[in-house]
């Protein structure tokens, strides 16, 4: 065993890799490899880690033989020995494992002081003060991370020093008072642990190993590896490496920097810095950085020397970096670099950039951007420097993203009536919304619900008008009869301004300052990129010619799934709905049905135009009748009137088509079995729809679905009506119009049967949201009451109306495809659920061959984008992909 | 073409089988074969039919030469000619498909006779009014059949005649009135179809060979192959047979007999006759036949041929017969022959009677009873003689068989109270029943709602409690308040007597006389060998010591299913269960849930002692907790008070607990998740039970039984809490008891991912209940508002929630069983849904290779002794099993 490698100098690393130095240590050889100034050290396998947990959570004696040589020979090489009195080594301890586990694990800085070396600190750097506060701050760290010291012990002598002492801040204690301070420490390990603090720098290394190895095995370390599906790692690495200080005058300072601007992508150097400060007085804001431009004045050299790094690595990277550096008596060291985070405008600005600067390829700039930040750009969004000081009053699902900011009301009739004559701008506050609200949420600038999921009705219907929409906020209490909300104790009347975060489920009280979202050419370009590589279709789910429009514009390449019912709720339209359901016979049925033909005509009409050339997937009526009676005494009254009927007889009805499991009831096909005059009556609007604007020349390209499809025989019930009156339209009107007849995939039976319902269907569409709520069991309306449990005890890692099951429902559909292709070869296979837009799903979509995915016109791009990127990973493009968190 | 051989006289038939001479001919031939003494004839053949289609429905020439041939040959053997003034030959023409289609193709008799040779006929008799009765006859039905005249047409001339003469019945008419008839049946074919009558008898056979062809392909033929899933046969065949009358006399006559009572079984030669009369005449009942042994003292000669020819038949088909016979002048003919119906009594006690004379095996016998027909022999049945005369006002769904007559009563408690003191026998009658109703169900004798499908909560627990139901008589308009219903314009008010028959679903007015089941020691004999051959286990749903104890006592080998929530409603408990929904507090919660604990270990060790040495499956708490709550006023008031809370407390409670679809809400393990002491306190009352009675050297076997489980993570994190408090529990009691952990597959998902629900499941249970309604997305509340629809227009054929879906549900139970044989090679898997009772779901769990079936008590006998038919038809036993019809 001892002659294995266990520990290795950064310049020794090469090539070993993540997996045996983390990723800390694999970064820190490579910035070595390219000669970077970085200050020297070495590497303590994750090989060494498991040892360590073989051998009891200690370090065996072979591994500490190599760690002593190595030790020797880094006091070599930076002609510093550690405990020296004179010129002291000072090192850090990191862990670093293969995955990141940002905070998980436990660091040790300014290891090798002691009451001795102290001294040679001091007089080496001329700084007694420096030299002291280092060796508080070294005692204090290792007291709390190696000797498990409850921190208040340390804040309670600190505090008591300063108190003493007169001192306001930390930075006014005296030298004498640091000596004080480094006494009480040492003090409180003794009464905390029965031990002293080790004064024997190799002690002290040996101990601060074992507890960073030890670290791996901590809660947080566990749960976080679980959560996240960390697995099938040895342990963590340790990096030791020499410490070198911005803080030994005003001859050193410390900064981070950016090879490119990370909030707007300007290709320009951007960073700030701290003159005579530590890597942590950056951070913590209490001194005012000054931009890096200005380093170039105080210190033309090591500015020059850092110029020249950051143009060497982006070439190297070929990526933005964002380098921590640290400058000790003019001399530049880079303690870090690493790909930058960036906002969405900047990480699609920098891609596009890089790709005219040659730096990447076409192939590698589409990587470069996730489609989450894509999100962003879509929608309006609050300024992240309004949130800080803002009000949140409480924290819903984000159930559509953007921002919304307006005044609240509570019922859709108001929204409508505020927002029309009263130009308000205004947020429809609803304990849950129902199909009546349609046109009220449409006239809203924002939707907040205190019931309901991410696929309730308000956030689907949102997501579909690309509103900003928050869903299941549970702790506030509407109350919408008296016109005001409660979150604790604060109550929300009618009027009042909330400003509402959609991509985050965040409730603001007040006005908010918000970003009008921005698609920059650059955007254009990258999606034109995305069309080139992509092969999975993009289409759009939308009811309306304004939708199909902005859809369009967006790139959507045709309707996937187009509602009809949604066109039922216009307040003109409503009524005739309403006598068809009471209609007590077959001919006063089919009366008021032919009542809203010309209004379906007219809707189908407009959105055949705006996506001339492009199919148009049309869905017969599918929510069950009851959905579209009213069900409050005063609207009942209302409609009794109107129709002339009792209140009596819409009460019956009403009680007659009450269901216990209305998702699981008369709806879908099902209707058209049994009233086949609804669906003759939209299949005839359509189609003259579709003829009459064939000849006037125009290309359209009909696609009639049936939905709940199950059994095959519902199909063939269903697809006989619809051939049977669209070949008699397009008959009446002399001109061929080519239109197909197809299903949602929707219900766990139609994909177990596909084979053979693709004898009659000529597409399929899944339906993942009811495909996903009968394949577990799930009712979207109720589940938001223990999905949230799921989620927290991990039975479930998402919300499984959120990115698509692959496990259980992906199953259901590779199913459906194997089965449905086998009977017809060219069967066309999309996807119109929510999933459509979900970025995880879509590439599922993608591997699983779909022909097409659907979504909302805002989450066009998105589809589009990781439609490409999944056809770039399938090829195997040597990019690295930003990662999500990227 | 013309070589082949299109017609056969019955002699030549042998062995050509049904396909081609169709079922009757193929009866004929194998008669003539036996030496009965049959009228001899022809058969054209199937193929014949194909080529008339072949030909423009008309007969070919070269099939009409081979009739002319065969006509020929039979004038000859029979010594008459056909059209003959002195005795002429009349024949019967009639249809005979491979698969008998009864009553939807067309017959004609008599043919042969016209003008001239009615007189022959008359001559040959000495019987005038005969044969004009036969002419005028004849005529009608040629009319009708051939020429396609109006019935009504023949039915105006006859009453014109009848007014005319003075005639009362038909039978009044004298042979000059029949003259007249005749005359005017003539008229009316001319003035309906411009055409003669045709006199010619080799045109009467030509025209009614071409009109029996084409009655194949009528829409009533049609309709009846497609619902009965007819295909792939050529057409009808034609059967020419010489008539023979025993309306010619005093010294003919004719009758039905049967080999043995077809009532009792008992083996007794068993039938009827009348002399000087027709077969329709026995049929029509207006003259009252005498029993058959009355016939030797008439006419012993054909009486000793008929028994004679009665045993021969017996022995030859080795089953019990059905004959028609004709007596002319004293010659026996014998008309056809057929496996006899019988009752569920006979049918037992026939097969078990046969095997001992030796005339059959145990495997035929037990192939020779239907699981159908068990039903009847299991459940209290009305009187089939009280029927006739009964005012039906109603019919629901066959809920539940058996018979219940008894006063109605409108709530639970009613029907506790005058079930118990009163000493009453009651029917409840609900608008639905909920599990708040079950102790009153358990009170009543029957239970009728007026909303709900087969597998409401009405059915399933009534089928449970053994108890007769009809449930969804959608007439029936009930109110509870004010305690009485309607049916059209009778109101039934509380105290009325009323029947139901749960087998037909029917509801009569009044109390009508009913028959006790009869468990005869044929009937265990019958059970003795179906467990002797079935490879299939049988267990049981039941719920409590009585019902494990009734299930046992038929035969059941281990509880399939027990339901812990039933055991939640008895008064003195549900009150714990409403503190534990009620309770704001995981301590209050505890604290209520352990009040149930004591009952809970109570039921267990009842169950357990009751199925010693057989393994019990028991599931834990499945249904959603608002079952579980009050929902009336008054009952809120009566809990509120009880329970010390407010009533605004419980209903606010009730509005949270509130859900859009409880069926895919919060409830099975989902409910585990959220409150693991539910579990808990369910293991350790099950363990512990098991433990005491081990500890009494009893052998108990229990399997604890997870529901609605459809993610991996959800049984694992029940199945930890599960293991984790049954091995404490048996630490405790110091004895070794085997448990196992298993699962419900009843969501779609759950069956998809069965490979990894495998890795923790010790067993699996299919729940098709739920996992019908699942995969269909069809509430099983809702669903009987649209299942009516789709059985009427033929897309389902039975309703899924009776009879298991074989090509869905079935598939992803497939599916499952691959997938958790995979991971467990040896998973015992079994069925607990409403389908383990139900015989051609019985059947398909035997083929996709189920451990176990698991039903009601009151189904066990049926499962058996299909589990046992399956096995043998899987072997391939020689023997014929009796339809389903038969």
């Amino acid at each position: 065993m001892a002659e294995k490698q266990y520990v290795y100098s950064f310049e020794e690393g090469k090539g070993l890799g993540k997996t045996v130095l983390g990723g800390k240590g694999a970064n820190l050889a490579e910035m070595v490899l390219l000669n970077l100034p970085i200050p020297p050290g070495f590497i303590i396998t994750t090989e060494a880690c498991e040892s360590f947990y073989k051998n009891n959570s200690k370090c065996p004696s072979y591994v500490m033989e190599q760690i002593e040589k190595h030790l020797l020979a880094l006091e070599k090489k930076v002609g510093k020995r550690l405990g020296d009195k004179n010129d002291p080594l000072l090192v850090s301890v990191r862990s670093g494992a293969a995955v990141s586990m940002p905070g998980m694990m436990d660091t040790v800085l300014n290891l090798g002081l002691n009451d001795v070396s102290v001294e040679g600190l001091s007089s080496k750097t001329g700084n007694a003060r420096f030299a002291w506060d280092s060796y508080r701050r070294f005692i204090q760290m290792f007291g709390d991370v190696v000797m498990g010291v409850d921190h208040d012990k340390f804040e309670e002598a600190l505090n008591h020093v300063k108190k003493e002492t007169g001192a306001k801040v930390d930075t006014d204690i005296d030298v004498a008072g640091l000596k004080k301070v480094v006494q009480l420490y040492k003090k409180a390990i003794i009464s905390s642990t029965g031990k002293l603090f080790p004064d024997d720098p190799r002690e002290q290394l040996t101990m601060a190993i074992n507890a960073v190895f030890g670290s791996w095995n901590n809660d947080r370390a566990i749960s976080y590896r679980r959560l996240n599906e960390i697995k099938g790692l040895l342990g963590t690495a340790v990096n030791v490496q020499t410490m070198v200080f911005g803080n030994t005058g005003e001859r050193s300072g410390t900064g981070v920097c950016f090879t490119r601007n990370p909030s707007t992508g300007e290709n320009k150097f951007y960073g700030e810095f701290l003159m005579n400060a530590q890597g942590e007085d950056v951070v913590a804001g209490i001194r005012t950085p000054q931009p890096i431009s200005k380093l170039e004045k105080i210190m033309p050299k090591p500015y020059a020397e850092l110029v020249k790094i950051y143009k060497d690595l982006e070439k190297y990277y070929r990526d933005m970096q964002d380098m921590e550096f640290t400058i000790q008596e003019e001399k530049l060291y880079i303690l870090q670099t690493r790909t930058g985070k960036r906002t969405a405008m900047a990480a699609v600005k920098i891609a596009v950039d890089m790709q005219k600067e040659k730096l990447i390829d076409e192939k590698t700039a589409l990587l470069r951007v996730s489609a989450k930040q894509l999100d962003q750009l879509l929608h309006m969004q609050i300024d992240p420097a309004a949130k800080k000081n803002a009000v949140l009053f409480t924290k819903g699902l984000p159930a559509s993203p953007g921002a919304a900011v307006g005044q609240v009301v509570f019922t859709a009739e108001k929204a409508r009536e505020w927002a029309g004559v009263g130009k308000k701008v205004v947020i429809l506050v609803r304990t849950e919304t129902s199909p009546e609200d349609i046109e009220g949420m449409n006239a809203a600038q924002g939707i907040l619900t205190s019931r309901g999921g991410l696929t309730s009705h308000a956030a689907v219907v949102a997501r579909g008008m690309g509103k900003c929409c928050v869903a299941g906020a549970g702790d506030i209490s509407v109350n919408e009869k008296e016109k005001y909300f409660i979150v604790s104790s604060t109550r929300i009347k009618e009027g009042d301004t909330i400003t509402l975060d959609g991509s985050t489920g965040e409730v603001f009280k007040g006005p908010l300052s918000v970003i009008e979202p921005e698609l920059s050419g650059e955007f254009g370009q990258l999606m034109a990129w995305a069309d080139k590589y992509k092969r999975l279709g993009v289409r759009t789910n939308a009811d309306t010619p304004h939708d199909s429009k902005v859809a369009r514009s967006f790139g959507a390449e045709g309707i996937g799934l187009c509602r009809t019912e949604h066109m039922f709720f216009h307040e003109e339209r409503i009524r005739a709905v309403r006598e068809m359901i009471l209609a007590e016979s077959l001919e006063k049925r089919k009366k008021a049905v032919s009542k809203l033909a010309p209004f379906q005509k007219e809707d189908f009409i407009g959105i055949f135009r705006e996506m001339e050339g492009l199919p148009v997937t049309i869905r017969l009526l599918d929510p069950p009748l009851h959905e579209f009676l009213p069900h409050e005494e005063k609207e009942i009254a209302k409609i009794a009137k109107e129709l002339n009927v009792t209140a009596d007889f819409i009460h019956k009805r009403l009680e007659e088509l009450k269901e216990f499991n209305p998702m699981l009831g008369h709806r879908g096909c099902r209707l058209v079995i049994t009233y086949p005059e609804i669906a003759e009556m939209q299949v005839e609007a359509i189609m003259s729809a579709a003829c009459e604007l064939a000849k006037q020349g125009k290309k359209v390209f009909p696609e009639i679905m049936v939905p709940l499809v199950g059994i095959k025989a519902e199909l063939d019930f269903n697809a006989k009506i619809i051939r049977e009156v669209a070949d008699k339209t397009i008959e009446k009107y002399r001109i061929k119009v080519d239109y197909k007849v197809g299903t949602m995939i929707e219900v766990p039976r139609g994909a177990i049967t596909a084979d053979k319902i693709a004898e009659t269907a000529e597409f399929f569409s899944f339906g993942t949201n009811d495909l996903t709520q009968m394949t577990f069991g799930f009712s979207r309306d109720d589940a938001g009451r223990f999905i949230s449990d799921y989620l927290a005890k991990g039975i479930l890692e998402t919300d499984p109306f959120n990115a698509l099951d692959q496990e259980g429902v992906g199953e259901v559909m590779k199913i459906a495809i194997e089965k449905g292709r086998k009977t017809r070869k060219n069967l066309k296979i999309g996807i119109c659920g929510e999933h459509g837009g979900e970025p995880s799903s879509v590439k599922f979509c993608h591997k699983i061959g779909l022909n097409y995915v659907s979504c909302s016109p805002f989450r066009v791009p998105i589809a589009r984008l990781v439609a490409a990127q999944s056809a770039l990973e399938e090829k195997g493009t040597d990019s690295k992909l930003v990662s999500e968190k990227g």
